[in-house]
Order: C-alpha cells, then sequence, then structure tokens
C-alpha cells in the first residue's frame, strides 16, 4: 500500500510501531505532490528539503527512544494565513508576497509539540476572503475546490496530505470540505486558538480541521484544543479526550433533526433529491426541524459584523495597497467602513439569543442537526468559491460543523453532507457522524 | 454611641455577639435619615417599615441559631439602577418612573445571601449619566455631592447607612467618594458582576462600593466579588479573601507612583499644595511616574466606547421617549449613533494595549499610583457633578482604584485621594490603602 493512502492514525501507528519511517511516509507524499500537483496545485510554499528534514528528525527521536507525539512524524498542510516561523505565510495577496513570520501560531506550536512534520502552506484565496487562488478540484480540475481553505481541501482529497488546517468565517472549511470529498470540521467557537493567524474577524473566525475519516479529525483536534490567553475567544477548560469519545458507540440512537435553513431555494434539484432519500433511509433517527422565520436575519448580522471587523483588521491593507486588491475585497472593506457601531453592536448581541434558542433544542432532542454543506456539488468554474451560505448561521453561533463525504452527484462529484451539533459538545458531534457515516455505508 | 455611627464591621459584630439588634440598628438609620435626608436628599426610594421587617427577620434567625451571614442585620443602600425585585428602579429618568422589576440583580441577592437588609434605593443622575439628581453634598447643601452615584456617597457620609453601592463607567463612584469625604471602590473589570443593573457601556460599567473605612470595603467587596455567567465580563476565579490580605500589613513598605495624569492643570491651585505636600510627606515610598504622552487618546477612546455603546443600549429610551431626556444625554446618544464600527473596534483595541504598560509598571515597581480624585474639592452648585477627568484612564482599563477622605481644602470640604493598583490585585490595593491612610494619619 502506497503510504500516501494511509490515514493519519494509521500513519503515526506505523511510525510509532517502525513500520515505516516518517521519512518513508512524507518522501511517498512528496511523490503524489510530484504526480498531481501540476493539476491540483495546492501548495503555495512547499520545500521538500526541509520536510524531509523534519521526518529525519522525527525518525531520529524515534532511534533515540525519546517519548512519540501523538502525530509523531505525520505530515500536515497549513493554509497559508497561519504562520509559520521561518516559512512564508503571504495571506493570498501580494502584499504580503516575501513575508516570513518570525514565530509559529499556537496551531503550529500545538502540531510540533505532538511531533507533526509541516509539510507545506497551501493555497488560501485572498486574504481568505472570495478572489480564488490557482488551486482546482482534485476530482475534476474544470470545477473549483470550493474555499477560501482551498489548498488544504485539495491537498487532502487528493492524497498528497493526510492532514490540514484551514480556517473558516463563514463556509472556508465545510465548503471546500465538501467539494472536494474530504471530512472538514469547523469547532466550536474558541475551542482551538487563533492567534498567529491572519484575523479577518475577531467574532467568527475559526481554526478549520481537513482529513480523510471523522476518526483522523479527532486526533487532529485533540491536538489543537487547549486553552491560549492571548486569543480572546479562548477559555480554561478540562482536557476533552476527542478520540475515546468520538470512537465509541452512542449509548443511545441519535436523534438528527433535518433542517432546511432558509437557503433551500438555493439547493439544486439533484442535491434536493439526494436529501430526501437519506432522510428517508434515516426512518425514525431523524425529523424535519423549522427554524423561526426570524433565522433569516442571521445572515445579515453576519455579513454586518464581517464587513464591519475585516475593515477594521484589514485597515492598513486597504489604505497602503488597495489598488492591489481586489474588487470584491475592497468592496466589503469599503461597505464595513460605512458600518455604523450602533448596528454592530446589534448584530453581535444577536449571537447570544440565537445560540441560546439552538442549544434548547440540542438540550430537549436533537444529537445533531443534518443540512447541506453547500447548494450541490462543486461549481465549473474557477472564478468562484462557490456559496456558503449553509454555513453562515453555524458560524455565527459558533456551533461545532463537519462536513461528510456521504453523497456524491451525477457527475461523480462529492456532495457534501452537513451535520452541526451543540456549541461545546465537539466530541460528541464527532461520534454522530462516526454514527451517521456508518449507518450510510451499511445502508449502501 | 449612636449605632448609625458604627462601622459595617463594628455593626455585624455587635449583632453576632447580641450586643444591639439588627431593628436597633436598622432604627438608628432611620433616625439619622430623618435627620439629616431633607437636607441631604440621598434616597429615591426608602419604605422604612420594610426595611425594619427584614430587620426583624434577621434578628429572629439570629434568635432561632441559624448561620448568620458576614453582613447579617447590617442596611446597605442600593443606587437607584440596582434591581431589586419587588421595591422600585427608576434609573433616574421620569420614563422608567414606577419600574419594579421582578428580579434582584446578582448583587442585590448576593447582600442577601450575606444577610443584608436593604434599606432603600438611592439618587442617581438621568440613567447614571451627567443631569444631576435631588442629592447635595452633606458637608455643604450648596455643593454637589458629584454623581452619577450621588445618593450612595451622600447616604454614607451623612451617616445614614454604612454601605452602599453605586456604580462607575466614568468618575461615578471616586468623584462622588472624594466630594462627599467617603471610601469609593471601583474594582477590577469583571470582578463583581453587573447583571440586573442598568448597562450604559458593557466595556466601561463597574459596580462601586461605598464604606466609611477601607476594612468595610474589604468585607462588602468579598461578598460581591465572583463569577456570574450572564455578565460577559466576569471570568471564574478563585475566592479571594479580601479581608484578610486588606488587613494584613504588607510585607514590605509599598512603593507609590505619583501620577499627575493628562489633566494635571485642571486641577485647582490648593489641591496641587495639598498632593505636593502629600508627596513630601510619604518620602522614599513614593515618585513621580511620567506618563507617556500617546495616553493622552485614553479620553477619545473612552468617549467613543461610551457613546455607542449608550446609543446601543438606550436606543429604545431615545426613540421612545427622547423628548423626556436631558439635553446632554440626547447629545450623547446622537453622537452615539454616529460612530462607525472601526472607530469603535480601534477604541476597544486600545484597552489591552494600555492595560499591558500599566501592568508592567505594576510588575516591576509599583504597589500602587497616587492621584487626585477630582480636580478639587466638591465644587459649588448643583446643575452639575463635576469633572471625572482623574478617573477616566483607569476605568477604561478596568484597574481598580479607591478613594480615600485622607485631605482637607481650606472650605472644610473634604478632599479625595485616589490609589490605582494593579488589574485583579484588588485586595492588595486595600492593603496598600490602609498602608497610605495608618501613614498619613501617623504623621497628621
Amino acid at each position: 500500500m502506497d503510504p500516501a493512502n494511509l490515514t493519519a492514525g494509521a500513519a503515526a501507528d506505523a511510525i510509532r510501531d517502525g513500520a515505516i519511517t516518517s521519512v518513508e511516509l512524507v518522501s511517498a507524499c512528496l511523490e503524489r505532490v510530484r504526480a498531481v500537483e501540476p493539476a491540483v496545485q495546492a501548495w503555495a510554499f512547499l520545500d521538500p528539503e526541509h520536510a524531509l528534514e523534519q521526518a529525519g528528525r522525527a525518525d531520529r527521536l524515534r532511534q533515540q527512544g525519546q517519548p512519540l507525539g501523538p502525530l509523531h512524524g505525520v505530515p500536515v498542510g497549513l493554509k497559508d494565513i497561519i504562520d509559520t516561523a521561518g516559512m512564508p505565510t503571504e495571506n493570498g495577496t501580494v502584499l504580503h508576497q516575501g513575508r516570513i513570520p518570525r514565530s509559529d501560531a499556537t496551531v503550529v506550536s500545538m502540531l510540533r509539540a505532538a511531533g507533526a512534520v509541516i509539510l507545506g502552506k497551501t493555497v488560501t484565496t485572498e486574504c481568505a476572503y472570495f478572489a480564488p487562488g490557482k488551486t482546482r478540484n482534485p476530482h475534476n480540475p474544470e470545477h473549483t475546490p470550493g474555499g477560501s481553505s482551498s489548498g488544504s481541501a485539495a491537498a487532502v482529497a487528493a492524497g498528497m496530505v493526510p492532514l490540514a488546517l484551514g480556517s473558516q468565517t463563514n463556509g472556508s472549511t465545510i465548503r471546500p470540505a465538501a467539494f472536494c470529498g474530504v471530512v472538514g470540521f469547523k469547532p466550536s467557537y474558541g475551542l482551538i486558538p487563533r492567534t498567529g493567524m491572519l484575523a479577518l474577524s475577531g467574532t467568527l473566525d475559526h481554526v478549520g480541521l481537513f482529513a480523510r475519516t471523522t476518526e483522523d479529525i479527532a486526533l487532529l483536534a485533540e491536538q489543537l484544543a487547549g486553552y491560549d490567553p492571548h486569543d480572546p475567544a479562548s477559555r480554561p477548560r478540562a482536557r476533552v479526550p476527542f478520540q475515546r469519545i468520538s470512537n465509541e458507540e452512542p449509548p443511545v440512537e441519535p436523534m438528527l433533526a433535518f433542517v432546511k435553513t432558509p437557503h433551500w431555494d438555493r439547493l439544486d434539484a439533484e442535491a434536493k433529491a439526494a436529501f430526501a432519500e437519506l432522510v428517508e433511509s434515516l426512518g425514525d433517527r431523524v425529523e424535519e426541524l423549522a427554524l423561526a422565520p426570524s433565522i433569516a436575519q442571521a445572515g445579515n448580522w453576519h455579513q454586518c459584523i464581517m464587513d464591519c471587523e475585516m475593515a477594521a483588521n484589514l485597515e492598513r491593507e486597504w489604505e497602503l495597497g488597495r489598488d492591489r486588491l481586489s474588487e470584491p475585497l475592497c468592496s466589503l472593506i469599503e461597505r464595513g467602513r460605512d458600518v455604523r457601531a450602533v448596528d454592530y453592536q446589534r448584530a453581535l448581541r444577536a449571537i447570544p439569543e440565537l445560540a441560546e434558542g439552538f442549544d434548547e433544542l440540542f438540550t430537549q432532542r436533537y444529537d445533531a442537526f443534518l443540512t447541506p454543506s453547500a447548494p450541490g456539488t462543486a461549481p465549473k468554474g474557477l472564478s468562484s468559491t462557490g456559496d456558503p451560505c449553509f454555513c453562515t448561521l453555524w458560524t455565527l453561533c459558533g456551533l461545532p460543523a463537519i462536513s461528510l463525504p456521504l453523497l456524491q452527484g451525477s457527475s461523480g462529484l462529492p456532495l457534501g453532507v452537513q451535520l452541526v451539533g451543540r456549541r461545546d459538545y465537539d466530541a460528541r458531534l464527532l461520534r454522530t457522524a462516526r454514527w451517521l457515516a456508518a449507518r450510510v455505508k451499511s445502508q449502501a
């Protein structure tokens, strides 16, 4: 078996047991990169020698009998908005060309502490907003990979790396995961620290995780969940055994709520049919849940917050280099500069009110909401990364969400199924996701 | 001795020991109210019968051998922006006339749990902003008591109640405490929960404490510090033994920084001379500290935040009843409605940057900053509550501050001395305050 096809968990076990070395694993991934990168173009920066150096160091540590981290010798790709000391981090804009951070983002320190090899930096849209990068969908190069974490999703899908990190401020993890047919996980707001990542919107920014299995997501999340006093969203809390919880069987069969959201009309006919069939197949384990009509407002609140927080965070870029920013990003910043503080506060206040309503639904009846990840499979063309509308509400409320590659369109392109869980019950959401995947598989 | 002159600590001890009853203590306070209230007018609501009922209940509990709280049977006054279940809370505006909350503010629940008797509600300026209420300075009725916690400061100063609560969003505790000659304490941001109080500015609002001694402040603070999940500023933390820490001798003699602030020119000549003398008398225990010139910006950040947060919080009052709001409050709200979200965010970001600078000064050298509480003694006239400029910076940064009645103007009116401490080191600030008071007394 090609080591590049191993899951991260299997690869870590194989390295620990001496069945393969990290150098062999990383070499296999680099071989895959050589084969598919010309078509996929997932990487913004990749230095094979540096990756192999890290792998060699990991192998030497094992030979010396040093303690091994849970990701010892396993390569990880990082969206190019995540700072890496001494390695370029250009945030998808020519304005930051040649930028080399002096220190690692908190998540990068955590990955290194877990023994991971930083394979390289993956392509992001411009400043993790709409203007696409060069990446193409590994399933069909004429289709978008989704964004803004385009390279992370595509690299994992194409087998170039078993794990990758991205981010999500609207739909930037769930959507590319769905389009590329991998598992994408946006944790609860504040669970994984964002220090050292390009800040777009402190209220909406989340770290995003990509893997080929839910088990790998749990393994990765367990390394990254933690308190960081430099991230105002971070709170000290007990260490959650993600893998233990998510890998156990649910004590009772989960109950899902099928949520169409206010954007159901945007879903294409094929996806509508696929979801109807999925819901049908789940029998009494799912029931349709209509959200309150006021939920339609959530998109406006999200936009208000994102516009004015991005305008504040990217003020310097806009002031000094707006001629080299894309038109959509300039428009957003200009819109954001006009937002009034009273409207911004009103939008901020809506979040806990909305979240409380959802919390009640999860407490009283549902293990998770079942909903599309995107309005269909990856759209044709590379000029847009697709519509994030099926992610906005959950991002706004900070609920954990996972996209599972359980369905397929007639084109053969993957169609993502999104599960959304109770805030701060991330490990349970992963457990429900494993249950759903097993159930769908058993009925296929 | 008139029980109304007892400190809260002495009164609680006397009640516990059976030397007096709560009914005797509350009766003495009510007697004092009858004598001085016509001149001082500190109370917005006071129902003697209800107060005596609570006192009678406290006495019965003691007779039954029930466990007694640290404030068992001790009366407390509450600024009329603090919700009391079944007792009017009118926030100093005709718009809320007759408003009777259904539940207690968190601090009121805490006071009741400690055994306190809620004597009544004290006068506040209109919505705790500038337009004065009816209260006069107990030392001279032609002078302002300061504001916005006018009634709380005046009631404690006049011996009508040993303890009172107020609030501070700019200088609303420190300034009236200084003008009325009592001890006023604004704790660290987030230390005492604000749930159930009129919200002006979530970023700047603090609960304020009034007493006649620093020991009583420690007793009161110990009952009120605590976590409240409904107050976003509140954080779970260890219970601090305020009284034990603040009543012990400092292990080494404290070192103070004499901080003139950017507003030194506003201080009147008499106050300048009094501070020069105080600093002189402290010898090598104080040194003058010049703040960075950029600190002058702090006033603008404070105003930006206060304007737009008050505009958001009082939006309903402004929309439905602006014809019955004062002109200064309307102007503030109208100014606040025009603040841009990007400017608001810039002001919010300045807080941790400023606070970090102060933290370094406290860590490396100073136990507290010594600075005036106000530009002089209470100004003559009742049309204004005076200038909060000497409080703005510390309120913005959430640093604990205490006003001590250590000096006096030639008019006989009290002149407050403010000590400002390291954030979240409130008990140590009280210890430094006791040391300073003792040192000044020993040299008098």
